[in-house]
């Protein structure tokens, strides 16, 4: 699609016996990082001893005088110079938003925790500040057999009960939608930004059913509601809730979940797509087969060629987006610049992410951040010297148990071309000569 | 101090065996937890099938109407039920605000992240909100044989280099100095809320003093140097630096540090004193000894009984708290009360941590939230069932390095009364027939 001139790997880049120093400790490693970085900023270029300075040689007002006092916030806030960091609609969409999206600004965010105030949102009939002293959750059986005492809890109840404590990504099932139907929207903020990650605080699941008397034996599926306008209700097969990951949780990155994020209670179905992580939770049923409410029928189906469509697709599969360089960031000077993204997988760890600057001819194995954890985001990095030629940047992720992020051809060839949810493409940006990132798309 | 009669043990409390459960997964352990939580909670006294709750049997308006639309806080904010938790002036302190102390509610968090929002403070000379284009950090030697190449990088520079991104704990060495002077102050938001936990990004000291040519056989000490009007400078040994530990950080939880925080720069010193993580980092001198600066001298020294200080105290010892029940809550009624705590220590894991509820008579061995990180905080809990007697909570932890909590009277002894520094002392909770929980201190 376009025309570009390779360059020669330069040196200093990560060979495989890099990657095996990742066991025996991050040190060597990134001191060969480093030293890729050493070459490829130009020393001239840095403003060493730029004796012109004024920033230098000038001391400004904060070092001269009284600054604010404490508690100036009791509840602090960002920068002013950080505003412009923030969740947004998406130009390529239409505006309804009771019933929309915002998406989280992946290309400012670094590690792998999603500050809760630039959480994305995705709402079904808009959002709520439920009190929680009047909030209850029900538990109740399709029948009396399949679960002997339903029971009926407040907040106060689930609060003094256990809890557990662990950081999880959330991706809704329409995340990269847009990709699917070629529209290429600009940043990663629209093509990945319906994905977050957080420190998630709750009871499990399972504890609650036993608690109420399940019959493991019949029991198959449970019907989880939300309290919101949309009533949301999704089926998750009970084989996903016995593993104890599935939390009735109230707590988000140490805190109360925020309200557009379900305050004060939600679903967090580990590796699920989003929809499934019904906020507002208000009543658990179980029953013995799938529910097939309007939600699980409506949307959320991926359409196949056949004209038929796969439902109770859940799984998030493995994927992976370089969020800098991205779509609309400009590299403003030649040399290093280091490349860093998030890979993920609803089916348990990442193993591996490999990077191209080639569009695909060579791929080098990039660092994780540690700890790598399960159904969690994590963090890669690669060392890279931009020469100045156009370039095409990809990464790929493959998880513990073996699958591969596959291209937007190979995603095409098996899903079809109609659906618009479960898109886990392989993603290029464009870095043209001039310095800018674009969004393009690969066969 | 005060008399109490002490309950036996109850049935379901956790033993050895189940501990030894801890490395085969959690799963097991946290059952029979819940099993210690059903038959603490009285069945009847749940309002399962309450037919007269309102709150069960009519719908809420948020059930039958539209709410808010997405983006209505492009940077979102807690509920307005949770507004009463929030960073605070100590009762027990002089309220100088630009050179003062706000803590951080412990008693409402979960799980180890603290909210950005909520991130304790401490400032010397006020806090600014600096334009990051014009901050510079500079790098030099106290001579040129010390370090090659004295270089000034921009912010730009250092976020395109390599970095690396890693959760720790923050404690100022004043952290619970009250209770040095026997001010029992009543909640655990002013007795141990000096401290925090985040997960900080940023480029390793040792990688940015490599670059500009240091001389490792030469150097011992790094002076680190803040921007703001108290010129803050403290001495750092080399020796923690070269782990690559210590981090060059402007990220903290995902985005750009906030302003209390020191954005846009701040030293990150894993396991040291908050005081030496200098905020608005603008210099790093490298040198062959200390320099006792006006901040090391006047404060943050251990004052001894023989009269003489210690000086370049740095670590955080081995410490833990329980954050709930805590002082300043209210049992409500009887039955399971979920125990639960944070556990640090600047010399490495937490080991274990062990939980009193009878004073100190007879210990339990606590579960630990996974992964268990590094100078990190580690949440831990308990399963309690409240029979309605007075009781003293207490907890005491181990590191890795197999350093123990001490009491009070222990840490007296080796440190003597003089300080306000560096009190790792296991805190007391009495819960009281009442149900009102305070801070009392034992010997």
């Amino acid at each position: 699609m376009f025309s570009i001139s390779l360059r020669k790997a330069p040196e200093g880049f990560l060979t495989q016996a890099d990657i095996r120093h990742i066991s025996k400790g991050r040190r060597d490693l990134f001191a060969g990082a480093f030293k890729t970085a050493l070459s490829g900023m130009a020393l001239a270029s840095l403003p060493s001893l730029a004796k012109d300075d004024p920033n230098i040689m000038e001391l400004p007002a904060h070092s001269k005088g009284l600054g604010q006092g404490v508690a100036t916030n009791p509840y602090g806030v960002p920068s002013q110079y950080e505003k412009n960091i923030q969740r947004r609609e998406s130009p390529g969409l239409t505006q309804v938003t009771q019933a929309g999206v915002s998406f989280c600004p992946l290309q400012s965010l670094f590690g792998i925790i999603t500050p809760s105030g630039l959480h994305f949102e995705r709402h079904h009939q808009g959002w709520w500040d439920i009190d929680p002293t009047k909030h209850r959750l029900m538990i109740n059986g399709s029948d009396e057999k399949m679960l002997k005492r339903p029971m009926v809890f407040t907040m106060d109840e689930l609060l003094r009960m256990p809890s557990m404590t662990r950081t999880h990504f959330i991706e809704c099932g329409a995340n990269s939608g847009m990709e699917w139907g070629n529209v290429a929207v600009p940043t990663v903020q629209y093509t990945h930004g319906m994905l977050s990650c957080s420190e998630f605080t709750g009871v499990p699941l399972r504890a609650l059913l036993e608690l109420c008397g399940v019959d493991f034996k019949r029991a198959k599926f449970v019907l989880a509601e939300g309290a919101d306008g949309s009533s949301m209700t999704r089926t998750i097969p009970l084989s996903l809730i016995q593993n104890d990951e599935v939390l009735v949780a109230y707590g988000q990155n140490g805190e109360m979940l925020r309200p557009e994020n379900g305050y004060p209670l939600r679903l967090v179905v580990p590796g699920v797509q989003g929809v499934s992580w019904v906020k507002y939770l208000r009543r658990i049923e179980v029953g013995d087969m799938p529910y097939a409410t309007k939600d699980e029928v409506i949307g959320y189906a991926d359409l196949m060629k056949d004209g038929l469509h796969r439902q109770y697709t859940s799984i998030q599969e493995v994927k992976s987006v370089i969020t800098s360089p991205s779509g609309g960031q400009v590299l403003l000077q030649k040399g290093f610049c280091n490349i860093s993204g998030v890979a993920w997988s609803g089916r348990g760890a990442i193993k591996r992410v490999e990077v191209s600057v080639d569009g695909g001819r060579n791929w080098r194995v990039a660092r994780l951040q540690t700890p790598v954890m399960s159904k969690c985001l994590t963090r890669f990095q690669i060392d890279w010297s931009w020469g100045g030629d156009a370039s095409l940047l990809m990464s790929r992720a493959v998880d513990e148990t073996g699958h591969i992020q596959p291209t937007y051809a190979q995603n095409r060839a098996v899903r079809g071309s109609r659906g618009i949810y479960h898109n886990n493409s392989i993603q290029t940006w464009l870095v043209e000569q001039s310095g800018e990132v674009k969004n393009v798309q690969l066969s």
